[in-house]
């Protein structure tokens, strides 16, 4: 696996990050590999007093999400959550998970997949929200992250979405994707 | 059914918007045709660990919903969603719904509908928030997207709701229909 | 029953409204009557694929109330929904509800009650978010609708919450009235 | 138990709150105790029609809990709900939970955990939203509440969050705790 010198962005204000926006190569994007809590889900969890858990999604997300996969992207889901909600959304969206990572195993199982299906560094953006997420984020060929993420997470970030976690912001890249393709979505 | 040059808004800022507004002939609405998930809802399902969906709806659409009703007017749900909840929302609500079809088949589905209850394209307004109900924006008589809708339907919109979707927008609509009738709700 | 010349609030902007807000008599009520929907709640609903309903409320309402009940004031719901989750939710809360009232019989039913319990015009307070509550408003001794009440509601209110329906304002009012009687809460 | 003399914070404006903030010595804590709904919920309840009851939670205050006790700092749960849903989370956050605990018992519930567990009131910090936790704020080294906190919570409070209850408010607590501490989190 190749190590690429990948543009770092020093965030300097809303102008800058918009002109290097336009630098990034969305269209070699193979791979998308998502955060769970914060990303596909506003960063909140709904629980009652049997301990049963409920998250919020976005039906947006899953329309783009859909998108992707019908040009050939693989979409995946690397989260350190144990509950089997992740497991269960990823079912219904037809995308992999892989759950009750820990932060410190995220990068080892997002690196193992890549090399399991052959897909290059460049060709992988990663999209979190927290401190358990910076090892991918650092790897990726493109780093994203939201609009309320970890302020760690915004300094590696190529990327910043306009919407907050679990906000249609999986859609948001999902449709820039489609758009350097030529696809408006 | 004879296709209607329809009026075709071309949004140059929010004072022109306002304009054409005042020239929708919000009165010879006969049928109401709603999409569900992002704008019945707000875009967002609520999901645990067993796969069981809850979504969020506005009781002030319904009372909006119902006040149509009083009047005669038909209010149908067509939504690309598979799971129940669609239909058994709507059947709390006393409207017909058909489920589970894809962003293609939407129009057909309220092509044929309007077919069998003798209505046509100018008395058919179509209120949806994404891509999938491009289809059907462009067809009906009134072509309505909610605040938060997809740019590409607020291209086709002949009235964007000032509320988002899910957020009391179908009720706007309502009251909307209602004032052109004489009838403040 | 004696018919109340009450004083009644043309608004013509936010100093005006906040100079009448003074006069209120709040140490007056001795019954605070309460819409469900859009008052104790944010006027969505929570639906599953088995028409199971959820509703969200507020933890701050319930301890405002609490302090009402404490001073004798009568805490009651007058709602037209039909699900029993209004008469659950009533029950935890401590409080008698009369659910599955028509937007006609709102007003017939807050009228028998205030007879039973002898309670006068002007020692009510009716609060409420939508045109079915616009009755019950007219009669009470003070009308209040929520920040995002219908805007009937408002032309009709005495005082109008700076906080939404469902979000802490049943407890706005609770403050101003153990205020008025020089309870800090 | 010693009392100490604590800094009382006169709020005179952003600016000045802030300039006293530096002054905060949050290295010293170990014992972070919270009070349930408005803090680590956003002080709403979501209940069906057979009493059951959710509350949302901010999955990144679990992480910020986390890494409060892998330093060995203790986290605990003061409420004054008899609701079940409170021990079920604490217990999923690994956290010891006193619930069903009235207001004017709050205090005495933290002092004897204090006296428990030899912890000084400097090395307490106590964070709830409502009047129900004025005796514990008063009582402890430093006394936090959350930016939608009630007024005379903010009277008592050496800190304001910027986060509003249940909205990441108790994980911007802990992110200033193991900064003072030299741990970026």
């Amino acid at each position: 696996m190749i190590k690429v010198s990948r543009l770092r962005i020093f965030k300097t204000g809303g102008s800058v990050r918009k002109k290097v926006e336009t630098k990034i190569n969305w269209a070699q994007i193979k791979l998308l590999a998502l955060d769970f809590d914060g990303t596909l889900t506003d960063g909140f969890v709904y629980t009652d007093q049997e301990g049963r858990e409920f998250v919020r999604c976005s039906r947006r997300d899953s329309l783009g999400i859909n998108a992707l996969k019908r040009l050939g992207i693989i979409v995946v889901v690397i989260s350190t959550e144990t509950n089997s909600v992740v497991d269960v959304r990823c079912k219904k969206l037809g995308i992999e998970s892989f759950s009750g990572i820990s932060g410190e195993r995220k990068l080892f199982v997002l690196a193992r997949y890549m090399e399991k299906n052959r897909i290059g560094q460049i060709q992988v953006a990663y999209m979190g929200d927290d401190i358990n997420d910076i090892g991918c984020l650092e790897f990726a060929g493109i780093a994203i992250t939201v609009a309320d993420g970890h302020e760690l997470c915004k300094d590696y970030a190529d990327y910043i979405t306009k919407k907050t976690g679990g906000n249609h912001a999986v859609r948001e890249v999902c449709d820039l994707i489609l758009k350097d393709r030529g696809i408006s979505n």
